[in-house]
């Protein structure tokens, strides 16, 4: 199943895109929810987990051909395909090769960092390069999204405790990132994270580590590789942190980025993102997110 | 004001600490409230800024004798004086001689990184200490709760922009803290900000650099400072932070600790927190915050 939200009178609505176009959620419930237990948020859909997506997919399937409950998703203002997690947390350096074009040691442990909400943003929103930087990178990511509350998990039931996955951009700006020995500043500048089109949920998914993922600026591939080259996998991640601290639902976790990073180029070809210039980020079976860079 | 939330009948309630006792904001709200605007929340007790505060202020004048309002503080279990941040920023290094005992240089620029809002315990709350660390350190800080949003404030404005202050003990995990180059991991354990026991109005505490702060372990005095000493001050903190990202009600600073901690010793001096030591954090104006460490 893929969900996602948009904009609709000042809030942001839940739909559910299958090959008919984008369920409206609400307009089905209210025609075909029938007493049931309808998500009407996003937040709602992570928190129902099975329950909350098979009464989904049976509302879509009753949905069915009733072109008014059927959204154009190009004809739609999207919103962040998660949208208050109540935890950003990123791995830094998990990607083999993108260790060694930074030249960095393979980490021996998860490097963890995070991002605040303030960095949230949707597919097609576009991305104010902030004045304080002149160093803004892209990083491709595969995004877990925690479903159920994970405490001391062992690695083997811990994507038990994910609900889906999606994209993001981790936009970094390098020179804020380097300026004190800890990455924060740097990534947490507004609207640095987003996020999406879609968050598919782990049944559509199978195996998070077997996924082709690129990044393509103005149109050139510049970062292209398969989530199996993760140090870390997805389930040795959630694992790890859940023994550090308690996980809650609709957390999200950014992976890593592979190779391919402006700051991976040698310094005299380092060009850092600018206005104008369009960020594509393409993971298998999750969709592309697309934004534009805007100057501040 | 003094305010401070309390756990009942499954919420967190709000109330108000005069030298009364505590009132009992929703009772009162309920019998003397008079169709005004009363914020039940300490979210709404932020968010309402200044003609928030006033109508608790009016709300307490008109309670003043009636004994029904006013509830005995000891007979309450408190909660997090701030219960639902969207961000706990933290200032690492941000006093001169805690920057000297731990060896490090005098940062240029505020070193910032973060913690959880699994992190909030009440004044009162026991601490488990974590099975993963046998390390866990005490740090008496200056907490900076935002009240208004600031995006690119100057450091004139900047303190306009506070709600209140409160106590935190920035409990930190050293050896996970310095697993890897990111000091998350072993800042962001379960309940490793207790917070309180009052968040107190910028009103009534004046120049928040001008503080007498301390921490005592087991009766002993091991931190004894004055905010005077941070390097970078509360109004250039939100100054800095407010040019990077956006601040909203109810964030939370963390402003760095004075010198003292367990890691400033000599490594063969270093004990850690043990279960059963009981650590008082003590902020000139804003009251005492008193845990418990236990075994998890």
């Amino acid at each position: 199943m893929k969900l996602l939200t948009f904009h609709r009178e000042g809030r942001l609505a839940l739909g559910m895109r299958t090959e008919q176009g984008v369920l409206d959620v609400t307009a089905a419930a209210a025609t075909r929810g029938e007493g049931r237990q309808v998500p009407m948020t996003i937040g709602a859909a992570i928190e129902g987990g099975d329950e909350a997506r098979r009464t989904l997919e049976a509302l879509a399937a009753q949905a069915d051909g009733d072109a008014e409950l059927w959204l154009d998703e190009d004809a739609l203002q999207l919103g962040p395909c998660v949208t208050a997690p109540g935890k950003i947390i990123c791995v830094g350096l998990n990607y083999r090769k993108h260790a060694e074009e930074t030249n960095a040691a393979i980490p021996a442990y998860p490097i963890l960092f995070n991002k605040f909400n303030n960095t949230l943003a949707a597919h097609g929103e576009d991305i104010p390069l902030p004045r304080v930087s002149s160093e803004v990178d892209y990083e491709a990511e595969l995004v877990v999204v925690i479903g159920r509350t994970a405490k001391n998990v062992g690695r083997e039931q811990a994507l038990d405790h994910v609900y889906g996955y999606c994209c993001v951009n981790d936009l970094s700006a390098r020179d804020l990132q380097m300026r004190t020995p800890q990455w924060l500043l740097g990534k947490t500048c507004d609207k640095f994270s987003p996020l999406g089109p879609y968050l598919v949920t782990a049944d559509e998914v199978g195996d998070p580590n077997a996924l082709a993922i690129s990044a393509v600026v103005n149109g050139e591939t510049r970062q292209s590789s398969s989530t199996s080259d993760m140090i870390f996998r997805c389930d040795e991640i959630v694992s790890y942190i859940s023994r550090h601290m308690t996980l809650s639902p609709g957390d999200i976790i950014l992976t890593g980025t592979p190779e391919g990073v402006v700051l991976g180029l040698p310094p005299e070809r380092r060009v850092y993102l600018q206005p104008g210039d369009v960020v594509e980020i393409a993971i298998e079976k999750l969709g592309t997110l697309r934004n534009r860079m805007t100057a501040e």
